[in-house]
């Protein structure tokens, strides 16, 4: 089948939009009709160069929507015609990750996911009569795709796949950090670094969780009005302060807040984020991903002084079993997508999406095919 | 009032047996009788001078059982003749940190405690015609000492106190760290990085929460013995291998261990304690205390996926409510304390028991008044 799909030929160049021969499902494989997509950092983060898995040529993007076109043998629990989301953390429920109760990290598929590859090894997309690679387990950045039927949630065809589409990574994410990971108590004081679309996320899920107070921390203003909106009580621009950050958050919050997120990446921020908890309680949660290589530091007293330091993927959901629900919750109402769609462009549009994004002038752009 | 002490009249020289006049206990505080006290690694590091909060001349020791002699005004908990244990963690019960339900990290005189006086801001120690400095609110290492009431633990008075002494600092810790920091659930598996006092004991508090698997990890073999008897399983000597420590114990586990304990102070071993923790859902703990301005790192994605790292000190117990309870579970054989007491010596020998401990050759020695 041929199918228009943006392609990244190489680390540091944009994308080009080209005709790419895509090979029916096998086993266990199902092929989808994305309908749109989000463009989120990581993506930009590995077509910069910077991540040690990139592999290239690739079709990026992790952040769709779609509906089942064909099912390969052996599917049972999806159907053509299923709304879907596709998963970069798979669920198989039979690893001893997806059975163990504490995480969902499913590694079934973890090794050939990161090189780019199906799970028996091969790719499923050609173009120009080259293999041109996966990505993520997801590869949304074309008309159509090839996913392995654990890593596909099936989703209320209620919903709009052009907003919900952000609920495979960086919303899911934000919320989930906050709810499952952090597990944020009412009343609590919540710091959360990064106003993008996870960190808004992450404001979001505070407000969820009854926090009582969220500050939101950028350098960019132009995020305060939407995180205001979204529920941060207070917003705090490091740039205007002569101190480091956490020494004005713990300034402002008597002591240091109860939990705080770290939604950007930057490992010194890493550190600010937990530097900014309360002694004796506080607990920092690492959402970001840093660049290939970079390290996290502090002193070790910050610890024995009771704080905690973790982090957290895809919001610690397990895809096929919960991210329904919070599809469900989207159309409940109980949980904001729509307003973080500043942007929506044709997929022939799409490097206009990552000018957007590293101009900060974005909290998302969804491109619809 | 006159008594013996071991005087640290500067960095890095030997203690020295003086005379010191010891001022009575003001409002709030107790005079106390020591009758028995450990020698501990933080009290080698502060005499070494590496430790940022560190005055002299002071008098050292933290880990002691004596006798109520007399107590000052106010004092309602505490009278002459009750056996007690010294915390260098005091417990107020009013303090936002002894409210929050969170942590015993009690902060009611943790300024003047830091800078070695009283919480008046005095020191209750004369020497030489100088004023002799406490340390960690304790001042173990001195025939009578003065207390604050909030920094007393009455125990039981069947309990030895030369032997229960050590439940004043390292057997606490260790356990505490494991029962109440970490939560170590039954069935686990568990790694102790460093077998001094604090790791054995945190060896014997996996034995007592159900781990079914414990792996003890020591320079020195000589330490092993112990280590069984006390309930380890495993013993690694990380200089046998050519493999890092955390690569070697990640192969042991098929993944790596549930919950980890660094009871060193070392921030290399920190580093090796949460990357030898299982993906999704490892923890570790940092018990030791590393040197001034040392810092812990590593790459953010241990914690991305699923590593948790923590610190405890003293065990996360609360000295006056739950120390008794400790006490009360050695008298009922629940808790090994007489297996650390390796050494017995006269106060007067104090310097020798540092040497011991310096050469690997005790546990713990106690010096007996």
């Amino acid at each position: 089948m041929k199918a228009r799909a943006a392609i990244a030929w190489a680390a540091g160049r944009p994308l080009e939009i080209d005709e790419v021969e895509v090979a029916g499902p096998k086993a266990g494989e199902v092929l989808v009709r994305m309908v749109a997509t989000g463009v989120c950092h990581t993506d930009a983060y590995t077509l910069s160069g910077r991540d040690p898995e990139g592999v290239f040529p690739a079709i990026l993007g992790h952040e769709g929507g779609g509906i089942v076109e064909d099912i390969g043998p052996g599917v049972t629990t999806l159907k053509p015609g299923d709304h879907v989301i596709p998963l970069y953390t798979p669920e198989c429920g039979q690893c001893k990750f997806c059975t163990s109760g504490k995480t969902n990290l499913c590694q079934a598929i973890r090794a050939t996911q990161g090189r780019g590859l199906m799970p028996d090894g091969t790719s499923r997309f050609t173009a120009r009569g080259k293999t041109v690679f996966h990505y993520m387990g997801t590869s949304t950045f074309s008309e159509y795709t090839v996913l392995p039927e654990i890593a596909v949630a099936r989703i209320n065809p209620a919903a709009p796949l052009d907003k919900v589409c952000l609920l495979g990574c960086g919303i899911t994410t934000g919320i989930g950090a906050v709810l499952n990971t952090a597990k944020v108590q009412p009343g609590s004081t919540v710091a959360v670094f990064g106003l993008g679309a996870i960190g808004l996320s992450a404001v979001q899920g505070a407000v969820m969780a009854g926090a009582a107070r969220i500050i939101g921390i950028d350098l960019n203003p132009a995020k305060f009005e939407l995180a205001r909106q979204l529920g941060a009580t207070d917003c705090v621009n490091p740039a205007e302060h002569a101190a480091p950050v956490q020494e004005v958050i713990v300034e402002m919050t008597d002591g240091g807040v109860d939990y705080s997120f770290e939604c950007i990446g930057n490992v010194e921020v890493m550190r600010a984020a937990l530097e900014c908890c309360h002694k004796g309680w506080g607990e920092s949660t690492i959402i970001g991903v840093a660049g290939g290589g970079e390290e996290i530091r502090t002193r070790p007293f910050q610890l024995v002084t009771g704080r905690v330091w973790r982090g957290s993927a895809f919001g610690g959901v397990k895809g096929r079993s919960q991210l329904p629900g919070y599809v469900d919750r989207y159309l409940a109402g109980q949980i904001h997508v729509d307003e973080f769609v500043t942007h929506t462009l044709p997929l022939e549009q799409i490097n206009h999406a990552f000018e957007l994004m590293h101009a900060g002038q974005s909290i998302r752009s969804v491109i619809l095919f």
